[in-house]
């Protein structure tokens, strides 16, 4: 039988089982206390992003912080986050195609205050249609496009797109979202923030153009764990959608902080436990976190284990990762040593577990299911 | 409510909300048909490796068509296998540490004729020491490093390593494993020819000494899909381990097969819908399928639908990839158009999600579930 996750509660770390995710209870704590007091002191509220940690648990824990919501990224994840009794959800990705309109309109019976985000003309049309066949309102946001090109609309083309929401009798214009994904990993701290100052400029012009001719639209949602403290000094921003400050990953670790020091303005509380299962291979060691436990993207996971802090993790394959060390006066761990690495990306590292360990002084105190783990649709 | 995948049977393709992973059922059946007749005609067993598809129904298919059973890189995927009925399963990673030795000692009480392999002399004796101990006994082979240096021994290592295993009342040594997992993608076919004959020629060596001293030693297992024709013709290996021949991938459809020709040996059996989200910006259209739905390793996805081919696949975030026009001739699709890709590396790709949709004749037809997700323990 496979073990009982539950089981691992009372365990200290190095008698776990691995790969599995560990989240350090007391980091996380300081890391949400950080952000919210922040936000509040700047005078903007924060909805973060669930789609870092996929988890409804860690999503409570942020609205008893201050929060006002939750973050979606895709229907599937608002409505684990709705079945998890959390209101004021926002999601992110605007809606296309028959069968997710109806998914959403559906959502709409058990949330009926949630709020999606349009930025096409034929997405609205569609939307409109399914929700007047079900006798529903919905809330919209408009999506800015400030230079990622992904999603929204550019600037230039709010107006107009503004007209066509306000035609449709079920939909409320509620405000503008402008994320800028593309600005949040800029190295140097004076660079991310002069872009973020642009990207948000002309978003900021649109939102003040809405919001004097209807005082329904009151939200201004953008931002990101790279840009915050940079857009929290933007007058027309009205909350935050970070989301990685909670977790933290190597990506966003290595980016210059605020004060621009290397120290970065969160603590990593998520980590990831690995046993070496072979070797020594030459000069290095085989663990059995691969592409499968940890994802394969935004630099490389980091060792964190005071003997063995030198050594660099390369991937190895799907169940493999190597453990090599830059020089001969570096040792290598034997097989069955249990090493903690800091993620390399979390998001999508978080997306391939089932639950989070919760540790505090070394032992695990709770387990937390990743609710949202798998919701891509 | 999330939808019940099973919703989905007897939809046409287009109709799906996406993104989600569909096999195309009768090119499955010819994958596993053409490979099962290869291995059966050279005098060879097929075991192949369930860590590709990661489906319990997928393996018993591969049963029914004449296989000896089924490979799991981990011991949370055996146990997945012979939950759902399956007999013959080979734990193809070496063991280290305690929680693993328990699980898998815990796990013979129902399966007693599974083998696993071993690569280290103190994983052995700490496997040796759980055996006595629940007085049960395990099949081993002897995990044999032929150039990749993840795990096993180098042969000149093997005998001694024999000499450990064969000390141990509680351990049978049943042959050898060789993989050469660094071999399998080579580009040119004369090339991988070379280099996997070179690979094989030292663990065929042990394995007949091996064999030459104890009759239980009748087990040579290892080759994938890139080399599964050329290690067919060494006449000391007995079963096959290849999996991704049964769905492909971009990554294995970009090798050249044994006909020199640049036709795939096996037909892309599993593919992907996604839906256009967002655009046109500028020659390019957002879709729903990122970092989160195709894992981004082994090559790009390929688009599949006539009108939309030279479409080229970016990355574009978690949620998000982007395809983009190469010149002014290529359309670019509209939002709420699906589309079908072809996935870069299947294994960790499958991971991510939780069922196949099976279709024939572009509707579907069953729901499988990929009950070894996320098992990486």
């Amino acid at each position: 039988m496979t073990p009982n996750p539950r089981e691992a509660i009372g365990r200290r770390k190095t008698e776990l089982d691995t790969p599995c995710l560990l989240i350090d209870l007391d980091r996380l704590d300081e890391n949400l206390q950080k952000m919210q007091g922040r936000v509040k002191a700047a005078g903007k509220a924060l909805r973060p992003h669930a789609k870092t940690h996929k988890c409804s648990t860690l999503a409570k824990m942020q609205i008893a912080n201050g929060a006002i919501g939750a973050c979606a990224a895709k229907i599937a994840e608002a409505e684990a986050l709705v079945a998890a009794g959390i209101s004021g959800v926002l999601l992110t990705g605007p809606v296309a195609g028959r069968p997710k309109a109806d998914r959403l309109v559906a959502l709409l019976e058990r949330a009926p205050f949630l709020i999606a985000v349009v930025d096409d003309p034929a997405g609205i049309e569609l939307l409109e249609a399914r929700l007047a066949a079900a006798g529903r309102r919905l809330d919209v946001l408009l999506d800015l496009d400030v230079g990622q090109h992904r999603t929204g609309v550019p600037p230039a083309r709010a107006a107009a797109l503004a007209e066509t929401i306000r035609a449709c009798p079920h939909l409320r214009l509620r405000g503008v979202q402008a994320y800028a994904g593309h600005l949040q990993h800029i190295p140097r701290y004076a660079d991310r923030k002069l872009a973020s100052r642009e990207a948000l400029r002309q978003a900021a012009a649109v939102f003040r153009e809405l919001r004097e001719r209807a005082s329904s639209c009151d939200i201004f949602s953008g931002s990101g764990t790279g840009t915050a403290r940079i857009d929290l000094a933007i007058p027309e921003l009205t909350e935050l959608q970070a989301g990685s400050y909670a977790l933290m990953d190597a990506e966003y670790l290595a980016i210059e902080s605020a004060d621009g020091s290397e120290e970065a303005d969160y603590a990593p509380a998520l980590t990831l436990l690995t046993t070496v299962v072979s070797g020594p291979h030459g000069r290095q060691v085989t663990v059995d976190a691969g592409l499968k436990a940890i994802y394969r993207d935004g630099g490389k996971p980091r060792v964190i284990h005071p003997d063995y802090r030198r050594l660099q993790y390369e991937w190895f394959g799907d169940e493999y990762g190597r453990l090599v060390a830059p020089d001969r006066a570096c040792l290598l761990p034997a097989p069955g040593t249990v090493l903690e690495l800091i993620v390399s990306h979390c998001d999508p590292t978080v997306n391939l577990f089932d639950q989070f360990l919760v540790t505090r002084a070394e032992r695990v105190i709770d387990v937390w299911p990743i609710d949202l783990r798998g919701r891509c649709q």
